[in-house]
């Protein structure tokens, strides 16, 4: 099924008569991008078709964050009971149903101690959705560069340069994979708009710490006064709700003003297939307003109308419920006790579905091939810009950590060395 | 609620400091399109505030095409029966569930008596996101343009000029709205990469009839001769079920062969909101498989990852079952006998929800601020590349139509001089 466009030179080349021509009628990006798709993308393809071939048991798949827990079951409920509304199909405004955004202001304020106004809240199809409106925003010229933290999900750099503007990566270090400041400090300058912060963090699992953020705040801060202009963060919290070990994710409004936070319902609800989500900033947000009709005009440029209006309605009337993060910590524990057990490097992850393991050889796109061979799927995080690294998707079923183990035992016995 | 994008200059210039370099924070280009959203939202805004004023009573509001007519009843037996899947919220194949797009192709195969692969079909977002996405797929440059035919849906527009190519528009013939073919012919080049034909047609409800379809397909056909590549025919069918009088809406791909249909499900099944449809191509669609990548591409840059799952499911698991018409032809026929009656020059539509109509007086944007007094909205067409004309939404209910009578005529008896 993967396709790359060089293929399509040579098809072109032998099968049409006016070759250049013709090739040039299409937009080579967004080729690039359609057939190149993400590395976890192809993974996960990859094992749909093992699957079919070799049967659901004999594939190991850690690739795509798909929640393996249902919804909860007041999802299931409410749906049913709103589809009794007549007018819950119709379209509403292009920012949502105004009585969906002054529910989900007064949640989120009662939530986090603040003052949402449904002004300054944007449904949104999904994080991706969220995010490509946003840094469309915010990006007025190709000068302008956003920064994301490595290691960071790769989609991040495509909408960034959907934009036309650039997308400039900071360093982490290789001890605790936190944030590189020094590095941070010299990448950002005249042109940076904002800095995206994932926490709890894909691919990771990191959740940033109090005090990790107000250091990263005095430095924006500090950056905003020698340039001139607002920095944002744009916080990306899909993972906010699954953390472990009584873990608390600091709210980033509250230790930084200029945080516009982009948020999914795809992990916390298990609704990744719906497509729903928000922005939401504070109305001390500098330029807050011209940010969010910049928003509404993004999203009518990417051909969004509205949320889907059902699922619009549904995580506004939803009491504070999310599914069942249990099992993704007991797969989180099962596979850590064992790989570390085994002389993996895995870094213990807080939050989120993901366990973040150092390649037992150099080129984790070698190891990960090897893993193939045996059934098991893990995605070399070389796109997340940490080469060398591995991420393990938590969010499947028991069982899979299960039959995975003895695979991870002989990748182990065959990679790293006993000392 | 409106606020134009120069009213931020001045906000910003007396509220912040460092003012130039502030209001270039934010892309112009999306606060413009934000704030002055399209003149159909804008006047739609404006009666849902009349409205809560007034009372529902007191607006006749012919702004938008949202379906006064219930989903039919097999939508929610459906949906009831869908919910009970467990994996009905998942992450599916950005072009869509596998399954469902093998449903998809045997139903339009056996519908129009050609051939579907499910790797032509791409489900999305709407109508909306289908338009935005194939338009970024085919535009690979500034220079490249896409034919619009007046009276035209404006967002497509906003679609075509987010490409970064050219948005070229062709007249129409005063007397009966149809295609002035030799403007067409004139307005062809080297650069042309599409046009767009949207037949039963928002604006006019107008049914592009065989002779005409055949007409346009010569000239293209001669145009791709002349220019040695591909000029596709993108046919928006959002309106293909809503038609009156029996007439038949010629399937374009077979009288055209690089013809690229985009659908949504928005008006044939009332779900504006839930934005469900697809993009189709057959095989034999010159570079139909870079073209269905680069739509795939597109997908990602613009924040797409899937057609919501449990929509895609449903279109897929419905017979062929669409909303109740019969309402739209009422309010037609009412409208047409009256408004004919009264003076006024109305062209009558043969599908879709609308009915154009020649502005009494000169500027339709006067006459459409002269009928807001007396609660009755009508939208100015002259966004939509016709200038002194109006278009009046026919999806409400009959009672909308019969309260706005006395209206229309108080404003013929004003307006229109008696001969």
């Amino acid at each position: 099924m993967c396709i790359f466009a060089y293929n399509y030179i040579l098809i072109i080349l032998t099968n049409f008569k006016s070759k250049f021509i013709l090739l040039s009628m299409i937009d080579k990006k967004m080729l690039k991008l359609g057939t190149e798709r993400s590395a976890i993308r192809e993974l996960f393809e990859y094992g749909n078709a093992l699957k079919k071939e070799k049967g659901d048991g004999a594939v190991f798949d850690f690739t795509l964050g798909n929640p393996s827990v249902l919804p909860p079951e007041e999802v299931k409920a409410s749906l049913v009971s709103l589809l009794s509304d007549e007018k819950i199909h119709c379209y509403t405004s292009a920012q949502g149903a105004e009585n969906v955004r002054i529910a989900m202001a007064d949640k989120l304020s009662a939530r986090f101690g603040v003052n949402y106004s449904p002004d300054r809240i944007i449904m949104t199809v999904g994080a991706a959705a969220s995010l490509a409106i946003l840094f469309k925003a915010l990006v007025s010229s190709e000068n302008e560069e956003i920064i994301v933290l490595k290691p960071y999900f790769p989609e991040y750099k495509v909408f960034i340069e959907s934009t036309g503007g650039k997308c400039v990566e900071v360093d982490f270090n290789e001890d605790d994979l936190s944030v590189n400041f020094d590095d941070l400090k010299s990448k950002i300058n005249e042109n940076t708009v904002a800095v995206v912060v994932n926490s709890p963090n894909n691919p990771t699992g990191l959740v940033y710490s109090d005090s990790d953020l107000r250091r990263l705040a005095e430095i924006l801060e500090e950056k905003q006064r020698q340039f001139s202009h607002p920095i944002y963060i744009v916080s990306d919290e899909p993972y906010r709700e699954v953390v472990f070990d009584g873990v608390t994710v600091p709210f980033v409004p509250k230790i930084y003003k200029n945080t516009i936070i982009t948020y999914s319902y795809s992990k916390s609800l298990s609704l990744p297939g719906e497509r729903i989500g928000y922005i939401a900033m504070l109305d001390d947000v500098d330029l807050a307003e011209p940010i969010y009709y910049a928003c509404l005009g993004a999203m009518r440029s990417n051909g969004y109308v509205c949320a889907p209006s059902l699922f619009q309605r549904l995580v506004a009337d939803l009491p504070e419920v999310y599914s069942d993060t249990k099992v993704y910590e007991k797969n989180r524990n099962t596979l850590l006790s064992h790989l570390e057990k085994w002389g993996y490097k895995c870094f213990k992850p807080q939050g989120a579905f993901y366990l973040f393991v150092k390649s037992p050889i150099e080129s984790s796109l070698e190891f990960s091939n090897e893993a193939k061979k045996y059934g098991l799927l893990v995605v070399p995080a070389d796109t997340f810009g940490a080469s060398g690294y591995l991420r393990i998707a938590t969010c499947v079923k028991p069982e899979t950590v299960e039959g995975a183990l003895p695979v991870f035992k002989l990748l182990a016995d065959k990679f790293i060395s006993k000392n």
